[in-house]
């Protein structure tokens, strides 16, 4: 690519707006254009970048043998398995059709195999697709590029079996990994609820919040991230008791009250209520908190608050503070986070102000509630597996998914009709790239890793005029070309200042500038490993040292 | 591409439903798949085609330099160039915010070029596409597949002045024209109103009539075809006159009274009422007939229609069939079409009942009138350039369109503020597919021309568990492998019939069979230009030869 004759063009100052980092340089880059707001065109340099990791991405997914399926990106509303749709937006064409356009091919490959799928013989099998979707406009507040659609390759897989699908969606989340790390991302891969696989490349620039444990054998993202509490169990299996607890409205207050009871066996009680209406009682142990999205989801309620005093005071009979499960309302709903049901001999609010009780046991003094996950991740818990909890902000890149037994009706070897069991990977190409722009960026500009740069190897040409420079430059160019190494050649007619400058701000990670040395068939290289200083060098041992690092990726 | 593990199966019967030939074959031969109305899933050999296609479009226009641009589907409502959108598809995301989808990339591309542009040192410059696109129901009618939406490439040029963005047009078209050739697709390159050069593969399946000379010098939409109507002029000037013709109502009864003047000499006069409420008369000679079409569009009307026996004898104060420029009232707009304005001495109504006149003058006897294109073409009209006009129905595969000053403002040399002249490329590649089969189809199914063909050779290894076949099968696809000729190896364990059949309907180009004679290392191959029967070789000769017929491409 020789940018005298290329679409190329980089910004003189910062774009305006807040941007994260790596947006703010592939914007400044010119990589990246802003042609309406969060609506953006990605440029050549960036398209060759998406290119590269769709293409280790095709590569590790070779094993499964998808088959490409050109899914279209309209389907007529309401025709199409609305099973695996995920909130479609609607639309009408120009004759009044209802139609829907899908933020995932999904529902379309689905299709395709059921079309295609009528006898055991048939499975596994696996489509492929590649095309842009909308996004949901809500997940991607954080990052505007890429908000309001990507580029998405997504492969629907049908097995005979749930144990089959397993081992599929191993093999899909083997490929994320493996691609991640061929293109230099760091990506960890992240139960959420209902199974799913999300792969999250930490950066401050992320939307989504994931829980790792320092060795990173543990994540998942916060929705469902759980501490390891073990449980500190009571010494002695004595009665109930009452104690007069005046003013202890917190679990600090009540410990100058009940100084032998740790705060892991003290119950934390809170009331809320739901957009139903409904009042429940939530219970987590005293020293957690309780995670009100996981509570809602468990509730299945739009919306949840905490109670005010007089429903609190009109439910339990007492003031704020002193609430407890023990002799609640039949109508209140009683859910306990898990830690708490491994509770024994605990202390609680009596439903009595300046009241509670102690030495509480399930069973015995009341029923085991009804149990959920519903305790809040914080950084520093104990992580499951050992270590501790940190938090991190992601860009969220990918998710495999079981969709269980769904469409693709076939007959089985036994003659019965049965369903496929699905599962679904989904690489947001789009975000893949902007992930990769926040983990590889400096004050300076773009860093890309060699294996995903838009192009291995920059020749600055200092002069464009140059004739020596000029033949030096273009032997080069064709020594590299004829060893399949593409070169991003600056042959402009412009200041040195300016080609340096935009050299920094694209990152291309081998720099060879040919300059004043031309003549003398002197140049000098920059690696990727190099901070600012390029060595120089002979212009004959420049392609051959290339070769080895650009087949060595770094 | 192994059967035994791929996506792939065709139907057994033909597909339900009114299809074209080509059309038929492309969903029978399972490379497309109906998803739900109108809606079509392409599936791996489809993509394959579409993948040439685009290569070979590509390749034509390398010399253009395009950079490719990933040009946003949805962009914020009114935001982007409206000069240059054509009726957007209006919807809103989960948010409310009001969203355009565009049926082309062009606003896109032309915002993008706006960003990137400043100076006239940076033009030409020009940006290309590929994507999916929503297309208008209403053209796409009879193409059933594809009529809801298309893959399309798109350049958007800009040049500096309306000298170069010709010539940048004429390389566009020219690419068009090459990769037809090279891909086997017929087409003919016909100017549409507005300069619009569309490329028409002609095809009963088409929904476009094109207008061509028999030597195909001349191609024309219908929309602007005009043939070559060479005026009979009349020999001396004599005076206006009144001729009495009871009831010649026509051109043809009209002939008994004036036996002398010739029906290009006679003026055929229809009134028409547009939408708005107008009355225009429309002039044509005596043995023409009006384009409503043409009439209407000139008239910048919604709907026009003939008027009604009462209106004509309102305005004309005559019985209908005796309607004439001469002497209408004022507030009838009169056009004429451009054969008419050269006609001197003829005959026509005098809006009188039962009489005409005769020996009419322009500028002598009535002003020349407002003078138009109107003129309805017909097969076997003369061509402008010689021969005959036939009329083909034609699938429109792409345009190369003149957009003129547009958007991209620039500092010029002189330091002027600018704008460049846009042009713009769109092909439709599946609409090129689907012209490509309705072109190459036969009784028994698809007919690939070998370079646009899926794979270029099948091998059909008759017995999917016979040892010798197999061994053969596998050396002979490995020694193609290595010189890059990619195979479709039928290896299933299915019927020699059906794998026959099978490869009838797909219509690979060059056919092996391993079959009996693999123990002795003999094959049977079949050429494109074979009929049926294929030709017994040794297994040795089978990949030179191919090498050499895909060199040839035939």
């Amino acid at each position: 690519m020789r940018l005298s004759r290329s679409l190329f063009s980089t910004l003189r100052d910062r774009p305006s707006g807040a941007h994260p980092p790596g947006q703010a340089a592939l914007l400044r880059a010119g990589m990246i254009q802003e042609l309406a707001p969060a609506t953006h065109a990605f440029g050549p340099l960036a398209l060759r970048v998406l290119g590269r990791v769709e293409g280790f991405l095709r590569a590790e997914l070779a094993s499964l043998s998808p088959g490409e399926v050109s899914a279209p990106l309209l389907l007529p509303a309401g025709e199409v398995h609305d099973g695996i749709s995920t909130d479609p937006i609607e639309l009408r064409d120009r004759r009044g059709t209802a139609l829907r356009l899908d933020r995932t091919a999904s529902p379309a490959l689905l299709a395709y195999l059921d079309g295609q799928v009528d006898s055991y013989r048939q499975l596994p099998t696996r489509a492929l697709s590649v095309g842009r979707r909308p996004r949901d406009p809500g997940a991607g507040a954080r990052t505007r590029i890429g908000a309001l659609e990507s580029a998405v390759l997504e492969v629907l897989c049908a097995d005979l079996d749930e144990g089959a699908a397993l081992e599929t969606r191993r093999a899909l989340g083997a490929a994320v990994r493996a691609t991640a790390a061929t293109c230099g991302l760091g990506v960890v891969g992240a139960e959420d609820l209902e199974g799913i696989e999300r792969f999250l490349a930490p950066t401050t620039a992320g939307e989504t919040v994931v829980a790792v444990s320092s060795d990173r054998s543990y994540a998942a993202t916060r929705a469902c991230a759980r501490a390891d509490l073990t449980p500190s169990p009571a010494d002695e299996r004595i009665p109930m008791r009452r104690v007069e607890t005046p003013g202890a409205r917190s679990i600090e207050q009540l410990r100058r009250y009940l100084p032998d009871v740790p705060p892991p066996r003290m119950l934390k009680t809170m009331l809320y209520r739901t957009d139903a209406g409904d009042v429940v009682a939530a219970l987590v142990r005293g020293d957690r908190e309780i995670d009100a999205g996981k509570l809602r989801r468990h509730l299945d309620a739009e919306e949840i608050a905490l109670a005010d005093p007089l429903t609190i005071t009109q439910v339990t009979g007492a003031e704020p503070g002193f609430a407890g499960p023990v002799g609640l309302p039949e109508q209140v709903r009683v859910v306990a986070d898990l830690s708490v049901a491994d509770l024994t001999g605990f202390a609680c609010g009596a439903n009595e102000t300046d009241v509670h009780l102690a030495d509480v046991w399930f069973e015995r003094d009341l029923p085991l509630p009804e149990v959920a996950d519903i305790d809040a991740i914080r950084p520093g818990d104990p992580a499951p597996g050992g270590g501790e909890i940190e938090l991190l902000a992601a860009i969220d890149v990918g998710a495999v998914s079981p969709r269980g037994p769904l469409g693709v009706e076939h007959v089985t070897e036994r003659g019965e009709l049965q369903r496929a069991h699905i599962s679904t990977l989904s690489v947001d190409l789009t975000r893949f790239l902007l992930a990769l722009a926040e983990q590889h960026v400096s004050e300076r500009g773009l860093r890309w890793p060699l294996p995903v740069a838009p192009y291995p190897v920059e020749v600055i040409q200092v002069r464009g005029d140059d004739p020596d420079q000029a033949d030096l430059a273009t032997a080069l160019v064709a020594e590299l070309a004829a060893i399949d190494i593409d070169v991003l050649w600056d042959d402009r007619d412009a200041r040195a200042g300016v080609k340096f400058n935009d050299a920094e701000l694209v990152g291309i990670p081998i720099r060879v500038v040919v300059g004043r040395g031309a003549a003398e068939g002197r140049v000098e290289v920059r690696w990727p490993d190099d901070d600012r200083e390029g060595a120089v060098v002979h212009a004959a041992e420049v392609a051959p040292r290339i070769s080895e690092r650009v087949s060595r990726g770094s």
